[in-house]
């Protein structure tokens, strides 16, 4: 088996390295990952600026995969169209540090560089690690259960392109509760912006760190990874609103 | 009737002109955009770094609104949060130049930040204006045509949070042949990245124009713009898949 590993926290992000670890067991692992964290990137591309690759080597000064000064989806368009050679039998995207469940998902790098991937019809699993202030990422752990969570999903054969959202809640919780398939979650975060005065007198906002969610709605991937279960959301990249559609073909558009 | 108006293009685009200018036949329109172009920004935000802002004046000296040195998504989350002081009617997005159907839908900016006013349940319409090479983008006939569509799209009183993707037509292919409502295409677009080496010996990569799309599926918003009309697609930011959820659910999951 041949996989694609990538992520939006940058080629040398710990929570890569673990899950490349892992992943190795599964088979072969070639990474094409961003050269610096690009959380949040969403499905942002690169269109107006080149894309600058550079080979990187693991600790061991194996040949590991590519840097590429560009963005998540990028890296995957990138190692598709050129880079590989080949295309892979999965991607995974991760592992990422902080979750990335309810509307996240929208804005989530990590994410968005498994959708690209299921664009070509590969199988792709995004894997993020829940992050809580009190409590260190422990990437080794974190990736040991992405693995278990990744080789479930292989032995279902799932059909060429499915797309799969992975979250690990933190440790913190204590044991993990089990896995919850889950739909995402549609409620918006609270999120402030403090507003301050630049040196040279502009004003500026700066978005502070979202205060959880209002509105998790039960058997959701927020809910259920605030109780401490692994989640796993399959995805789909389609965002017609089919039952609107359907209303609006009574509309009569002159 | 109060109107928020961003766009990706940046504040000085004439296409975010141009649709304001329509915009203000239905109320007050305010303007928070991206202070520079920022297409294919996809639904990334501005987390680790400020974000400037700067009150911007229209062509008579009267304030337009505010420059956001940030990403479309960011507009309009620092608009509803903190700009503005009130909740507007309806926001808009456009008018883009260069369509945004099919998976081009994910990479956009312009729908994104449409999609961000979803999020916060205020009705969001994404307007963008097909460009072909042999033609010149006509921002103030497609902002007219524009919004006719958010006209009629107004007077069937959308539920607060619907969310409607339009496209026109380029003029190229004559007059507009009407208006279709259809789902978004999800084929891959054919693209080439250019292969360099950099005076500094780096390998680069440059993504050149997508070259269309190869599967326009029948009935769906590339294939319904590739035939000259105008198309308008109901979206949702649910990304699950539920079908597959149901099938998850099956599953045995240890």
């Amino acid at each position: 088996m041949r996989i694609l590993l990538t992520n939006d926290d940058g080629i040398y992000a710990p929570g890569l390295r673990a899950l490349r670890h892992e992943l190795k067991k599964f088979g072969s692992v070639e990474v094409v990952a961003p050269a610096t964290e690009q959380s949040a990137a969403g499905h942002s591309v690169t269109l107006t600026t080149p894309l600058i690759v550079q080979e990187v080597q693991d600790e061991e000064g194996k040949k590991m995969g590519w840097a590429v000064e560009g963005r998540p989806a990028d890296c995957v368009k990138l190692a598709l169209r050129e880079l590989l050679g080949y295309q892979p039998d999965l991607i995974v995207s991760g592992l990422n540090a902080g979750s990335n469940a309810g509307i996240n998902v929208l804005y989530s790098g990590t994410v968005a560089a498994a959708i690209e991937g299921a664009f070509y019809r590969i199988t792709s699993i995004a894997c993020s690690l829940e992050y809580t202030k009190a409590f260190p990422l422990d990437f080794s752990r974190g990736a040991s259960l992405s693995a278990k969570v990744i080789s479930q999903i292989l032995e279902k054969k799932p059909t060429p392109g499915s797309l799969f959202n992975v979250n690990i809640p933190s440790l913190e919780k204590g044991q993990v509760r089990g896995i919850k398939t889950a739909p995402q979650n549609i409620a918006v975060y609270e999120e402030t912006f403090a507003r301050r005065v630049d040196p040279r007198g502009r004003t500026y906002y700066w978005l502070g760190a979202d205060f959880g969610c209002p509105d998790p709605h039960p058997d959701t991937d927020t809910s259920a990874l605030a109780e401490g279960f692994i989640t796993v959301t399959p995805l789909q990249f389609n965002l017609t609103d089919h039952d609107k559609l359907k209303d609006l073909s009574g509309w009569h558009w002159p």
